[in-house]
């Protein structure tokens, strides 16, 4: 049985894994560092949907592992199966053991199943992060003709425009709410994405369940029921409904988990075993705003948490500090893209909170004219009665992907109705909306008035 | 004589006039607005570069008058010609008295002219806000060959980079600095855009002086000097020099003005005549972070500047505040966008701060295999003694004109390097970089190393 002393031990490879190694060693020139890997090749998650069309292979969504050699890094291609916090010790599947100093637990998350009659038949399929899983998977798919897309959620929806983009295929998404993407967003936000949808021949089933994966050993159809059951064909069948922490590691370990199954860890991203920390999709996530425990397993907050648990490692004073994570996506689909950072106007109300909502929309360039040039509009949300950002959404061209983070930096800075509302931006004619008509500013302004009329009638 | 009796009188109809009276009108239901416009016809400023090309005609550029109407503001075409502040009057050369309650000065600014030899021939021309003088400009431009622009500045190489794209003029740039665009930017982020211009065929000039204008009656070659004298062939010369501040009726009225020229301002944009507030290029400027006077005058700063003014005019709690002006630009050359907000190292330095620096690159989507992927290249300034964003600077593709606005809201927010490297951000491979590599945050992490390390080694 080899034995093998580390400093800081990573168990896990996707971007938590891989950012909390780099992190780790940005931060301590001369420990030894070991990040252990499941799977022979890494890849980035948040590109599996465009493997089919806009990527020609999945060899594309590669993460590239010379990252680990520059930054002296030691890759093991191996299992943890077993870890003794008293001992400070992980036990491979290969027989190695290794020792610890610190642990960073980043064993990502797996795709949520559900029980439906017929669930194990050939043809039926999850969003692995598995690159020779995802390879068969493609093959299948450009292969088949009916694809039957079980979850409107952003995966979904993802895939379903990629997929769209085969001219022989038919696609359908089956969504049991009434809206795809309508967990996160407001209802004018994903009206206009499901209309996008609909425009490339995607059939949306919404308020529907699915009943049967039928078929013989391979799928054929499936079973739906709306108000009234009905049938349509299908050679493959996607689960895309969500995915779980994978705390198996940890569980038996004896680390305490949260709400929702996740490693429960501090503000510092520890756990309730010192020197052991967890980032990522396993770990339990907080609401920035409401404080609440959310299911929110993103690429984004599992790099904001790694970043900060590996700079903590070995920090006395000013520690790292995750206040809780900002609900904040986006997504594109068939040239239109929509953002939200923070709460959506639904869930501000079902928590109760008082609102005022200021609404702008503008050209994204100036003047109108300009080639390529598309409206953008933006919902804003404010406390009605601390003026503070509650949420933003946005939609329309390309430029939304980086005007939520305005939002997203809002909320996190604490951001006002006035500090918007006298924002100084850069504009320019072939970048950005005109300054005369800056939509996050005029929802701001037009929040603005409704919020000081409510000031001034409460007097 | 007609009097007329106004409650909210703006005089001038550019971004800065045209907000406020909207602004006003926002603020105030039942007020009577009425804006004085000098020209039959109003054009958005910024976009008067690309009317040559991007644009097929000087209308394309009108700002239309309908949100006067929407918004009951009455529009007089006229010129302010004399202001009694002590009977709150205004004259207007066509006779017209009009009397107000508050009154909002937003008369610009007109191109710097500079004395050279030649400077009055015909072929001469400067940047107006003028519909009937830029319509004579483009079709004069059109039928040239040789164009000597004076100025490498912004104006100077978007309207270089504008006319390049038609193929049969020579078009050269004149810088008396060492670069075009140094003044606002590092080195490093403005020589790739000279290279864009090189690219296309301009020619620059760079440290350069203009020593006169040749030709009989008609511009025929334009004299410059490098280390030694010589002649270049033009059939146009277009000053781009910079602006000065249109303080004409200010000053005649006895109001006072300040440093570079504009007229004095408080934190809520009134001048130091009660009830008379200035706004745009024609007010004085003073920068967020030095707090010194500084020539910016840009159509952004304009807009805000009168949401403060105008949203302030009657209130007596809760006043706006002018803290000060973020200096935030962005340009799009030839494919290559670059931004700045706040100080630039150079700048820094003679200011006397001590400073750290981060820089981090990436792909603006992810994975880099995706159509169209370009880098993106951060570069980030903190102060070395409290942590404090400085400055930044963004140079990649269009992704640079709302990406430099989180760090615009950075420096607004007073964020430090902590919350920038724990920046919680949506990311999107179709929309944004990964967030692995997010350039902001990593440049971040970066800078905060060597602030830790600086701290440690303090100690």
């Amino acid at each position: 049985m080899e034995k093998i002393k580390t400093d800081i031990l990573i168990v896990g490879g996707g971007p938590a894994g891989t950012v909390a190694a780099i992190t780790a060693r940005k931060n301590n020139k001369n420990k030894k560092i070991v990040l252990i890997r499941e799977k022979e090749k890494g890849i980035i998650p948040c590109a599996i949907p465009y493997i089919f069309n806009r990527l020609d292979s999945v060899e594309k969504i590669l993460m590239p592992d010379k990252l680990f050699k520059t930054n002296k890094i030691d890759l093991l291609i191996d299992k943890a199966i077993n870890l003794k916090p008293a001992e400070k010790k992980l036990f491979l599947e290969s027989g190695k053991e290794l020792s610890y100093e610190k642990l960073i637990l980043a064993t990502g998350s797996k795709p949520t199943l559900i029980k439906i009659k017929g669930i194990d038949k050939k043809g039926v399929w999850t969003i692995k992060k598995d690159f020779e899983y995802l390879k068969k998977f493609r093959k299948e798919v450009l292969k088949s003709k009916n694809i039957v897309i079980i979850g409107g959620g952003f995966i979904g929806v993802e895939l379903a425009e990629e997929l769209s983009r085969i001219k022989k295929l038919n696609i359908n998404i089956v969504e049991k709410l009434n809206h795809c993407l309508i967990t996160t967003f407001d209802e004018e936000f994903v009206i206009p994405i499901e209309k996008k949808l609909k425009e490339k021949g995607i059939k949306i089933y919404t308020n529907t369940t699915v009943e049967e994966i039928i078929g013989k050993d391979k799928v054929e159809g499936v079973k739906l029921k709306t108000k009234k059951s009905f049938e349509i064909p299908a050679d493959i069948v996607i689960l895309s409904i969500g995915a779980k922490p994978n705390v198996d590691l940890a569980k038996k370990a004896g680390i305490k988990l949260g709400k929702y199954g996740g490693i429960k860890v501090d503000k510092y991203m520890e756990t309730n075993v010192k020197d052991i920390f967890a980032v990522g999709d396993c770990a339990e996530t907080r609401d920035l705003i409401t404080k609440e425990f959310i299911p929110v397993m993103l690429a984004s907050t599992a790099c904001h948490e790694a970043r900060i648990a590996a700079a903590n490692l070995y920090k006395k004073e000013n520690l790292l500090k995750n206040d809780g994570t900002l609900s904040i996506f986006s997504t594109f689909v068939n040239g239109l893209a929509i953002g939200i950072a923070g709460l959506n106007e639904r869930r501000c109300k079902e928590k109760g909170y008082n609102i005022v909502v200021g609404i702008s929309e503008s050209p994204n360039h100036h003047p109108r004219a300009l080639k390529n040039t598309q409206d953008i509009k933006v919902k804003l949300i404010f406390s009605k009665n601390s003026g503070k950002l509650l949420g933003g959404q946005i939609i329309g061209p390309e430029d939304v992907g980086e005007m939520i983070n305005i939002l997203g930096l809002s909320i996190q800075k604490k951001a006002n109705i006035y500090n918007l509302d006298t924002l100084q931006i850069s504009t320019h004619p072939l970048l950005t909306p005109a300054p005369t008509v800056y939509p996050i500013i005029v929802a701001a302004q037009n929040a603005l008035i409704g919020f000081e009329n409510n000031k001034k009638s409460k007097k």
